[in-house]
């Protein structure tokens, strides 16, 4: 893809050469993201960071990204703009935001919104989250972490376990990661929140060792990364109930010593609540925190190449 | 006026070079508004951006344009503030805040609030709007976008129309264009919607000529400029409600075309429902995104103003 | 202490010797505080301003301290995080903001849990108030207050009024002022309100002259300092409400100038209600909106102490 002035709305954009690109210039901001180095890459550029619906956490990453490239950040929250409750379209109220800045992050519940906004805005407009529909730049950084912590993507076997059913995250990963060769996919849930078939089907026509199975602890040994996600137990089924779907599908340091690799990877795109324990926290395997710091790095990339100021790296 | 360190409370501070001293200053920070120049002239300074109402985009707008200047912001939203809550007076929260920043943009839902903190504070205040009050800025940027648009103010029929009664940005932008010379007012709204009378009467005692109707379409030939606001039909009167108001006053693309001069510029506040169908918008008349950008420029010579700072541009 | 690096949780990490360090360094902030002179020294650092309750104005000072260092700020505000909101834990919270940022504030309704986030975080975390726990910064804005009102703080005799049972405020600063010689302190408040005893029997342990009293105007005469807090009404016992404790507790002009010493200074830590009289406001010795200033410069001489640039002014 042309990465200056580009949108970045879904992980589709994305093949081979591009991610390696991303991922050579988050690897170029690890000391800048960590405030070891002062960069001011971005210095006077504005971006306007719109968070529709509460996501703290993406908010905050998107804007100390753009501070450590040495931006200025225009920030809003709340659940609507005050203009959008009067009856204004999203178009409209893109058409005015992007007179304020010169790139647009927005998280938005509705569907669909990203590409509405960067249909409309001159001005690059970045997809934090569309609701049921993408946040490519979680995405990328789940990839970029898989990469920063095992040298590579390929020739990896990935143990995706929990809500692979509605989860937005290992969908979109699943999509990346099937741009890098010789990747064994072993889903890991229970029936009810197994990944969708046409992910299957899509990982398979492709040529991918896919496993689907109900047993997470058999399949752990070979895994050389585990992504683990949310199970939201109220939407397990009336037969799923009766079984300790916790304990089966939990993360512990137990398991991770004696049936994991020793060198494992362990994911989540958090929040948690019990699915990885908080005994794993202390291991070297244990990347979910770091996965934050990879964020950074990757949003900062992005940002680089939007503005095309990537080659101005000294 | 004397602008260093000045308050902007209202738009009666204005006369004519004043409001020359700011349209010229708005037209040299174009480049800078738009990011292609970097200016760091505010660099140090603190703007306190204090919205006791929500207004997501003037509040944006406050914020990206001292940032375009290099100044830092520190913002707050939301309805109150927790020391307000607790029974704390508008004079204590100014006088606290003012020792945190170098101006204050205040908007407050209860109209003369500007004035007394103003009173109050040490530091400049603008009023962002308070409640029926003013909103002085807006006009300013009213103003400058026909400026901008037009090459002049003087000798320009234009035609506002919506809800001219309780609009205030319509009497703002009235008194403001009434320090100029040879306008034709042509007020175009349901009797109830109709313009005050002591703006008609200020109007022509000054010597303008002054025109009130309820017939939009056959005074859209003679104008210049067409203003539109959001006319709220619950407001309408038993008459009207039968008539289709809608259609009566909406700005479309076929009336642009079919009725007006080949470059009026069309103008409305935003945010809009349907008074300005969306067709308009792929005109070259289409003003009102484009207002957005000019009120960034008017906002930031105005801080220059304010800090003495405008005869330092290169 | 060692303040490179610390978290600054509770006042009592303080000695005499730390005080002094802060109050020199404070001092030498005032012209950077007041935007007079510029200094960049955590150019490219980022403060995470984490408000997860409602403290509009010390979430500002603690901000714009930063940026008058030069440094980045990315703020939240809101009763909680959206992750928490989804049951995370403030430790998991805390791991991935601290990947964010190069020092967290944290306001948090949770006693303890200011502690809890230093525990965890690698980045020094600065306690923002934790409930009815500590909230060190108050307590050192108010001890620099009298040191650079009086120029010192030894020999001094402060009267404390108001709430001196529940307020977090005038138990901290006793605490903080108990490094110092030669201080009588005189707790002037309904019995109902009066100081705690640990505080007391901690205070004359350590030599000092305490006295306990309902009588405010007969103790006003020796007064060098008088610090009033908010009483609320609604906790008086049956008892004191008849009586007229609104004019006994209250300072006023009247008391101010007939009363008590011609230099005495009158601090509050704001919101107020009618505590001190708004006529009280054009006295020089009208100190409470000074405190705000101040306690700007505390929070600059900290983050340079954490940082280590204290020894890098000019």
């Amino acid at each position: 893809m042309e990465f200056q002035n580009a949108d970045i709305i879904s992980v589709n954009q994305f093949d081979r050469p591009d991610l390696e690109k991303v991922f050579t210039l988050s690897d170029q901001m690890r000391e800048i993201a960590r405030g070891k180095i002062r960069n001011r890459l971005l210095d006077g550029k504005i971006l306007a960071n719109l968070f529709l619906e509460a996501s703290t956490r993406s908010r905050m990453s998107f804007a100390s990204a753009f501070s450590r490239l040495g931006g200025d950040v225009n920030s809003t929250t709340g659940m609507t703009f005050s203009s959008m409750a009067k009856g204004e379209s999203l178009e409209d109220t893109i058409s005015v935001i992007e007179q304020y800045c010169d790139v647009i992050a927005m998280r938005n519940p509705v569907t669909g919104s990203a590409q509405i906004a960067a249909d409309v805005a001159n001005v690059p407009v970045i997809n934090a989250g569309d609701g049921i529909g993408e946040h490519p730049t979680q995405a990328l950084l789940d990839a970029y972490t898989i990469n920063a912590e095992k040298g590579r993507v390929d020739d990896l076997t990935i143990t995706m376990t929990g809500d692979l059913k509605y989860g937005r995250t290992v969908h979109s990963l699943a999509k990346l990661m099937s741009n890098f060769d010789d990747i064994k996919f072993v889903f890991a849930a229970p029936d009810d929140f197994q990944m969708p078939d046409d992910i299957i089907e899509d990982l398979r026509a492709k040529g991918f060792d896919v496993m689907q199975t109900d047993d997470l602890d058999g399949n752990l040994p070979e895994a050389d990364v585990v992504y683990s996600t949310r199970l939201q137990k109220e939407r397990l089924s009336e037969a799923d109930r009766g079984k300790d779907i916790n304990s089966i599908f939990q993360i512990t340091r137990a398991k991770v010593e004696q049936l994991c690799k020793k060198d494992v990877t362990i994911m989540h795109p958090l929040p948690r609540n019990d699915e990885v324990s908080t005994d794993v926290n202390p291991l070297p395997n244990a990347a979910y925190y770091r996965q934050a710091g990879y964020g950074m790095q990757v949003r900062m990339a992005l940002y680089l190449l939007i503005f095309g100021k990537d080659g101005d790296l000294e």
